[in-house]
């Protein structure tokens, strides 16, 4: 771990039941005068009420609000550019609005940026291509898992080349973010499960990254202790605003870690499952996690145990191997509980196809580098292989 | 403690030794043009050829540099409004570096919302006084104490009430907080004292402030811990790298904790000390803590017990009583090991005096709100009394 680190957060975070409500009151934090705004969110809002309440907020103080629902999951390059091009540019807002899972989040974040910078998106993949910073966002997220309200990143598919990519820059970060539990009450258990181990492989695979620092540590230790303690209870009482409030806040933790530490060896296996075969972005973390920890464990079983011990799975008097393994152990009792898929065939991955996915994976230097160990292709192909049993 | 909270930060803290370095690097952070800038430093600066150092990186990049030293300890409304007038106006800076202890940070804070406000700074006492952005700033302490260097508060003293006073605006945060401990081997022990334990106790009373909630609590806790583990060692060993980097993290922690919850009673009783009797803000601070806290106890016990385990002085076994006791000894014990004085009478300080300090520190009601226990003006003098054995 090197010395010196560069630790990036936004300036406003309003949590708490409700929160969403103070919306319109916190606007003036966005220090831009705000005649039209775009709300980016999705259909499931409308359902809820939600977007409607929002217009309300917006409705009240005269300014006038253009809707946007129809980006796609895990957007691709051309949908951001279609969307941006036909609803938003047309729009020219003062500022944009977010309200939705990783996907939503990112499209605004991305919208933000094309809004001022005159350059097209293709352009902009990559680290600090952007060059000037966006319009002024609100980012409300409504899944517990991607951390993409905190972060500077936003993911694209490319589908021609079966790849997701980043953007990367400073500029991807709002102004302000709300974390409202209120708001993921009704979050299908599918999703649930998934994001929320989402949330937890962000936040361990940051504090055993190459890149970790006492900064990120202090966020992943406590983004790992909340979403122990209330992953199960989320799932299976989907109402507690009490495990809802933790796991937002867990995985907001979450995105801060891995802002400062970067993820690693999981999640660029991950990649290739996303961009060929469609597995979504929580699942693949979550079915490859356990068994990259195993192989991990040799060279940071320190790390690990004091992860586990945070996590209430180990206690101090465990050898630091005896608990890591007690880790790894609960990481798989809560895939079962949690109903995540087990097996790649399900998603039509085979064998013949491990050998591609492990050169796609090996190309993801950015986070194979932030990884404690090195993974050969070999071991990339071993490790697929564990989730074709 | 109620549900909804406001959480502000700042955008970019780059720690680590020698970080100070990497200051030029990391200029294109603030967005803005840079022809030239002030720079607000003290005396000790010079003399570790610290601002040489500085000088040297603006100018290799064309920068113009204008150094000003001559912000008071703890400044008066007056010597914020000369410097301003004389040095700072004039040279119509693009941004602020400050380097120094909470007294130049919150005079750069000034300058910044100074320069673009046509507001006379009398007139921005108070909260959110201040409608206009200010010009960028980063901020580097020299001291692990105040936490300035992330909070929106800045403090000047009026005289003539015998009064110290608070500027809060979120337009007093920076762009970015470098955190370098090289600057801080050389502090004085007395400083070291003082500031260490006015960092822990911005942290100890957040985290039992009303106000006191989940993003406040992580940082005041892990503030706490990051000092209950180096404050002995900082001070014996000043040239620590480790301890003089774990106590300014742990000071910016506290900074982050007492923006999200507030400081309590403990900073009430300080103010009319710092206001008549120019006891410095630390010492303050640190002389009534263990004695408002044992006032306290009744009010908070599980808190406390929370802050004595994660400090290390407590055990899980403990009863919250017996745990929050030990707390308030190992208090005591540090304030004897650290030498701070015991005894306001150094301060020339008197029983006739009380009733007046009482009255004074029971008009802070901004911070008397957040403590956890209503006091009367009798107890506000019983308070004093212990510290005039």
């Amino acid at each position: 771990m090197t010395a010196i680190h560069h630790f990036q957060t936004v300036k406003n975070i309003i949590h708490g039941p409700g929160s969403l409500e103070q919306l319109g009151d916190k606007l003036y934090l966005l220090d831009t005068p705000l005649k039209q705004v775009v709300l980016v969110t999705q259909n499931a809002m409308h359902r809820l009420g939600v977007t409607d309440k929002i217009k309300a907020q917006f409705a009240r103080r005269g300014i006038a609000v253009h809707m946007i629902d129809n980006v796609e999951i895990e957007p691709t390059l051309e949908n951001i550019e279609r969307v941006f091009r036909e609803d938003v540019a047309p729009f020219a807002p003062d500022a944009l609005i977010a309200v939705g899972g990783g996907s939503v989040l990112d499209a605004a974040k991305l919208f933000a940026v094309m809004l001022t910078n005159d350059t097209p998106l293709k352009e902009l993949l990559g680290i600090d291509k952007v060059s000037n910073p966006g319009k002024p966002m609100v980012l409300v997220p409504t899944t517990s898992g991607t951390g993409s309200e905190v972060t500077p990143n936003a993911i694209v598919t490319l589908p021609d080349e079966e790849l997701k990519i980043g953007v990367v820059s400073r500029h991807l970060l709002p102004t302000l973010v709300i974390l409202d539990p209120l708001l993921t009450l009704s979050l299908p258990k599918a999703i649930t499960a998934a994001t929320g181990m989402d949330a937890f492989t962000h936040s361990l695979e940051s504090f055993i990254s190459t890149k970790a620092n006492p900064l990120s540590d202090t966020f992943a230790l406590e983004s790992m202790r909340l979403i122990a303690g209330s992953i199960v209870e989320a799932y299976q009482q989907p109402d507690s605003v009490r495990a809802r409030g933790d796991m937002l806040l867990g995985s907001m933790y979450g995105g801060l870690a891995l802002t400062g530490a970067g993820t690693a060896a999981v999640h660029a296996l991950a990649y290739p499952l996303g961009g060929k075969f469609h597995v979504t972005h929580g699942v693949a973390n979550a079915m490859l996690l356990p068994h990259v920890m195993a192989f991990n464990l040799d060279s940071c079983a320190a790390r690990l145990k004091r992860a586990a011990c945070v996590c209430g799975v180990a206690l101090e008097s465990d050898s630091d191997e005896v608990a890591a393994g007690k880790l790894i152990e609960q990481i798989h009792t809560w895939t079962a509980i949690l109903n995540i898929p087990q097996n790649l065939r399900e998603f039509n991955v085979a064998e013949e196809h491990l050998a591609e996915m492990a050169v796609a994976a090996s190309k993801v230097t950015r986070l194979m580098a932030n990884n404690p160990k090195v993974l050969s292709l070999d071991d990339i192909q071993q490790l697929y292989r564990r989730l074709l049993p």
